[in-house]
Protein backbone atom coordinates (compact mmCIF):
# COMPACT_ATOMS: atom_id res chain seq x y z
CA UNK A 1 0.00 0.00 0.00
CA UNK A 2 1.37 3.36 -1.13
CA UNK A 3 0.41 5.41 2.17
CA UNK A 4 2.22 7.12 5.14
CA UNK A 5 0.35 7.18 8.66
CA UNK A 6 2.10 9.70 11.04
CA UNK A 7 4.94 12.74 10.70
CA UNK A 8 6.35 12.80 13.62
CA UNK A 9 8.39 16.49 14.07
CA UNK A 10 10.72 16.89 17.01
CA UNK A 11 10.59 19.95 19.12
CA UNK A 12 12.61 21.43 21.77
CA UNK A 13 9.58 23.59 23.64
CA UNK A 14 5.83 21.71 23.26
CA UNK A 15 3.99 25.16 24.48
CA UNK A 16 5.67 27.29 21.60
CA UNK A 17 5.53 24.49 19.09
CA UNK A 18 1.29 24.37 20.12
CA UNK A 19 1.33 28.31 19.56
CA UNK A 20 2.89 28.15 15.95
CA UNK A 21 0.40 25.59 15.04
CA UNK A 22 -2.69 26.27 16.85
CA UNK A 23 -2.58 30.44 16.34
CA UNK A 24 -0.47 30.40 12.88
CA UNK A 25 -2.29 27.16 11.09
CA UNK A 26 -5.30 27.46 13.54
CA UNK A 27 -4.94 23.40 14.25
CA UNK A 28 -6.57 21.98 17.73
CA UNK A 29 -5.05 18.86 18.71
CA UNK A 30 -6.74 15.59 18.82
CA UNK A 31 -4.32 14.32 22.19
CA UNK A 32 -1.41 15.96 24.40
CA UNK A 33 0.70 14.98 27.43
CA UNK A 34 3.76 15.80 28.73
CA UNK A 35 5.77 15.18 25.58
CA UNK A 36 3.52 14.74 22.61
CA UNK A 37 0.72 16.63 20.95
CA UNK A 38 -1.02 15.02 18.41
CA UNK A 39 -3.19 16.90 15.45
CA UNK A 40 -5.87 14.78 13.31
CA UNK A 41 -4.49 15.29 10.11
CA UNK A 42 -6.60 14.27 6.27
CA UNK A 43 -5.99 10.69 6.42
CA UNK A 44 -3.04 11.28 8.61
CA UNK A 45 -1.61 11.91 12.09
CA UNK A 46 1.23 14.75 12.65
CA UNK A 47 3.07 14.65 15.89
CA UNK A 48 4.96 16.97 17.91
CA UNK A 49 7.08 15.05 20.13
CA UNK A 50 10.35 16.22 22.60
CA UNK A 51 13.45 15.63 20.70
CA UNK A 52 14.74 13.43 23.10
CA UNK A 53 11.65 11.26 23.54
CA UNK A 54 12.34 10.85 19.61
CA UNK A 55 15.32 9.98 19.68
CA UNK A 56 14.84 7.40 22.33
CA UNK A 57 12.06 6.20 20.22
CA UNK A 58 13.96 6.27 17.02
CA UNK A 59 17.19 4.89 18.93
CA UNK A 60 18.98 7.58 16.76
CA UNK A 61 21.11 10.81 18.54
CA UNK A 62 21.86 14.18 17.08
CA UNK A 63 18.86 14.28 15.27
CA UNK A 64 17.98 17.46 17.02
CA UNK A 65 16.88 20.60 15.28
CA UNK A 66 15.40 20.32 11.40
CA UNK A 67 16.71 16.63 11.11
CA UNK A 68 14.30 15.74 13.94
CA UNK A 69 11.20 14.00 11.94
CA UNK A 70 10.34 10.68 11.59
CA UNK A 71 7.30 9.39 8.91
CA UNK A 72 5.20 6.43 9.88
CA UNK A 73 4.03 3.51 7.67
CA UNK A 74 1.47 1.61 9.17
CA UNK A 75 0.09 -1.71 8.31
CA UNK A 76 -2.68 -4.10 9.27
CA UNK A 77 -1.40 -6.61 11.03
CA UNK A 78 1.43 -7.15 13.72
CA UNK A 79 3.10 -9.98 10.96
CA UNK A 80 3.65 -7.44 8.14
CA UNK A 81 6.34 -5.15 10.37
CA UNK A 82 9.28 -7.37 10.28
CA UNK A 83 8.88 -8.66 7.15
CA UNK A 84 9.26 -4.87 5.43
CA UNK A 85 11.77 -3.81 7.51
CA UNK A 86 13.75 -6.89 6.69
CA UNK A 87 12.97 -5.76 2.83
CA UNK A 88 13.55 -2.18 3.30
CA UNK A 89 17.29 -2.50 4.75
CA UNK A 90 17.96 -5.03 1.83
CA UNK A 91 16.87 -2.28 -0.49
CA UNK A 92 19.41 0.30 0.58
CA UNK A 93 17.67 1.15 4.20
CA UNK A 94 19.69 1.28 7.34
CA UNK A 95 18.40 -0.54 10.44
CA UNK A 96 18.13 1.60 13.67
CA UNK A 97 16.01 -0.10 15.42
CA UNK A 98 14.26 -3.68 15.31
CA UNK A 99 10.83 -3.84 15.60
CA UNK A 100 9.67 -4.33 19.44
CA UNK A 101 6.86 -3.36 21.23
CA UNK A 102 6.42 0.52 22.39
CA UNK A 103 4.66 0.92 25.87
CA UNK A 104 1.72 2.28 24.21
CA UNK A 105 1.07 -1.41 22.69
CA UNK A 106 1.50 -2.49 19.08
CA UNK A 107 4.66 -3.68 17.41
CA UNK A 108 7.37 -0.54 15.54
CA UNK A 109 10.79 -0.67 14.14
CA UNK A 110 12.48 2.14 12.24
CA UNK A 111 14.58 2.15 8.54
CA UNK A 112 16.27 5.07 7.42
CA UNK A 113 16.59 5.19 3.91
CA UNK A 114 19.59 5.74 2.09
CA UNK A 115 19.21 9.66 2.73
CA UNK A 116 18.89 8.90 6.37
CA UNK A 117 15.22 10.22 6.60
CA UNK A 118 13.49 7.79 9.12
CA UNK A 119 10.74 5.49 8.54
CA UNK A 120 8.76 3.68 11.63
CA UNK A 121 7.00 0.49 9.75
CA UNK A 122 4.36 0.30 12.92
CA UNK A 123 1.50 -2.37 13.46
CA UNK A 124 -0.69 0.11 15.93
CA UNK A 125 -3.97 -1.04 16.81
CA UNK A 126 -4.40 2.30 18.63
CA UNK A 127 -4.89 3.78 15.34
CA UNK A 128 -8.17 3.09 12.81
CA UNK A 129 -6.52 2.73 9.21
CA UNK A 130 -9.07 2.18 6.29
CA UNK A 131 -8.19 0.23 3.12
CA UNK A 132 -6.48 3.30 1.19
CA UNK A 133 -4.23 3.61 4.58
CA UNK A 134 -5.38 6.38 5.81
CA UNK A 135 -5.62 6.66 9.19
CA UNK A 136 -7.51 8.51 12.27
CA UNK A 137 -6.28 8.58 15.80
CA UNK A 138 -7.99 6.55 18.41
CA UNK A 139 -10.33 3.34 17.19
CA UNK B 1 -8.12 23.02 7.68
CA UNK B 2 -5.85 20.72 9.16
CA UNK B 3 -4.22 19.23 6.21
CA UNK B 4 -1.22 17.86 5.08
CA UNK B 5 -0.65 17.93 1.17
CA UNK B 6 3.20 17.09 0.12
CA UNK B 7 5.69 15.49 1.76
CA UNK B 8 9.08 16.48 0.25
CA UNK B 9 11.94 14.50 1.05
CA UNK B 10 15.88 16.01 -0.14
CA UNK B 11 18.32 12.63 -1.79
CA UNK B 12 21.52 12.70 -3.38
CA UNK B 13 20.94 10.37 -5.46
CA UNK B 14 17.73 9.98 -7.32
CA UNK B 15 18.39 6.02 -8.61
CA UNK B 16 19.16 5.01 -4.98
CA UNK B 17 16.47 6.54 -3.30
CA UNK B 18 13.75 4.77 -5.82
CA UNK B 19 15.32 1.76 -5.53
CA UNK B 20 14.71 1.70 -1.90
CA UNK B 21 11.13 2.65 -2.79
CA UNK B 22 10.98 0.74 -5.34
CA UNK B 23 11.92 -2.47 -4.60
CA UNK B 24 11.19 -1.71 -0.54
CA UNK B 25 8.11 -0.21 -0.23
CA UNK B 26 7.10 -1.25 -3.31
CA UNK B 27 5.68 1.95 -4.66
CA UNK B 28 6.01 3.32 -8.49
CA UNK B 29 6.38 6.80 -9.26
CA UNK B 30 3.21 8.72 -10.88
CA UNK B 31 5.96 10.99 -12.21
CA UNK B 32 9.62 11.47 -12.65
CA UNK B 33 12.11 13.91 -14.50
CA UNK B 34 16.01 14.30 -14.11
CA UNK B 35 15.80 16.42 -10.41
CA UNK B 36 12.18 15.04 -8.97
CA UNK B 37 10.29 11.55 -8.76
CA UNK B 38 6.73 11.80 -6.74
CA UNK B 39 4.70 9.04 -5.63
CA UNK B 40 1.41 9.11 -5.16
CA UNK B 41 0.03 8.29 -1.33
CA UNK B 42 -3.15 7.97 0.49
CA UNK B 43 -4.41 11.38 -0.23
CA UNK B 44 -1.41 12.87 0.09
CA UNK B 45 1.69 12.92 -2.19
CA UNK B 46 5.58 12.19 -1.67
CA UNK B 47 8.21 13.67 -3.54
CA UNK B 48 12.10 13.18 -3.52
CA UNK B 49 14.23 15.87 -5.09
CA UNK B 50 17.66 16.58 -5.42
CA UNK B 51 18.62 18.32 -2.20
CA UNK B 52 20.19 21.31 -4.00
CA UNK B 53 16.94 22.04 -5.98
CA UNK B 54 15.03 21.67 -2.91
CA UNK B 55 17.80 24.03 -0.90
CA UNK B 56 16.95 26.15 -4.03
CA UNK B 57 12.99 26.11 -3.60
CA UNK B 58 13.13 26.57 -0.27
CA UNK B 59 15.89 28.58 -0.40
CA UNK B 60 17.28 27.83 2.70
CA UNK B 61 21.10 26.22 2.79
CA UNK B 62 22.72 23.54 4.39
CA UNK B 63 19.54 21.19 4.70
CA UNK B 64 20.95 18.16 3.32
CA UNK B 65 20.74 14.85 5.02
CA UNK B 66 18.52 13.98 7.22
CA UNK B 67 17.54 17.85 7.52
CA UNK B 68 16.57 17.95 3.92
CA UNK B 69 12.73 17.77 3.88
CA UNK B 70 9.69 19.89 3.68
CA UNK B 71 5.70 19.43 4.49
CA UNK B 72 3.43 21.51 2.33
CA UNK B 73 -0.13 22.47 3.16
CA UNK B 74 -2.03 23.07 0.21
CA UNK B 75 -4.68 25.97 0.11
CA UNK B 76 -7.54 26.09 -2.59
CA UNK B 77 -7.00 29.89 -3.60
CA UNK B 78 -4.15 31.58 -4.59
CA UNK B 79 -5.44 34.62 -2.41
CA UNK B 80 -5.21 32.40 0.89
CA UNK B 81 -1.23 31.71 0.56
CA UNK B 82 0.08 35.14 1.83
CA UNK B 83 -2.10 35.66 4.52
CA UNK B 84 -1.43 32.45 5.78
CA UNK B 85 2.54 32.84 5.92
CA UNK B 86 1.97 36.04 7.61
CA UNK B 87 -0.07 34.81 10.40
CA UNK B 88 2.80 31.92 10.54
CA UNK B 89 5.15 34.03 10.96
CA UNK B 90 3.54 35.98 13.45
CA UNK B 91 2.90 33.20 15.30
CA UNK B 92 6.48 32.10 15.53
CA UNK B 93 7.87 31.07 12.05
CA UNK B 94 10.11 32.25 10.82
CA UNK B 95 9.94 33.23 6.84
CA UNK B 96 11.95 31.53 4.18
CA UNK B 97 10.53 33.10 0.94
CA UNK B 98 8.07 34.79 0.65
CA UNK B 99 5.01 33.86 -1.95
CA UNK B 100 6.40 33.83 -5.55
CA UNK B 101 5.40 31.74 -8.26
CA UNK B 102 7.28 28.79 -9.03
CA UNK B 103 8.06 27.43 -12.45
CA UNK B 104 5.09 24.98 -12.57
CA UNK B 105 2.59 27.44 -11.72
CA UNK B 106 0.61 28.51 -8.38
CA UNK B 107 2.33 30.26 -5.96
CA UNK B 108 4.13 29.54 -3.11
CA UNK B 109 6.15 30.37 -0.23
CA UNK B 110 8.08 28.64 2.87
CA UNK B 111 8.02 29.44 6.69
CA UNK B 112 10.12 27.40 9.13
CA UNK B 113 8.02 26.54 12.85
CA UNK B 114 9.74 27.73 16.04
CA UNK B 115 12.17 24.08 15.59
CA UNK B 116 13.19 24.87 12.22
CA UNK B 117 10.92 22.80 9.96
CA UNK B 118 9.93 23.52 7.14
CA UNK B 119 6.76 24.16 5.48
CA UNK B 120 5.82 25.20 2.16
CA UNK B 121 2.10 27.06 1.89
CA UNK B 122 1.18 26.60 -1.80
CA UNK B 123 -2.26 26.79 -4.48
CA UNK B 124 -1.24 24.46 -6.70
CA UNK B 125 -3.65 24.37 -9.86
CA UNK B 126 -1.74 21.37 -10.75
CA UNK B 127 -2.94 19.09 -7.89
CA UNK B 128 -6.45 17.96 -7.33
CA UNK B 129 -7.77 18.76 -3.75
CA UNK B 130 -10.98 17.62 -2.16
CA UNK B 131 -12.61 19.25 0.57
CA UNK B 132 -11.15 17.13 3.53
CA UNK B 133 -7.22 18.61 2.23
CA UNK B 134 -6.19 15.35 0.52
CA UNK B 135 -4.52 15.80 -2.36
CA UNK B 136 -4.09 14.01 -5.94
CA UNK B 137 -1.11 14.48 -7.93
CA UNK B 138 -2.77 16.15 -11.56
CA UNK B 139 -5.90 17.76 -12.54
Amino acid sequence: MQSVSVITLGVTDLARSRHFYGEGFGWSPVFENHEIIFYQLNGIVLGTFLNAALDEDMQRRGSEGNAAFALAHNVADREAVAPLIERLADAGGTLLRAADAPPHGGLRGYVADPDGHAWEIAWNPGFTMDGEGNVLFGT
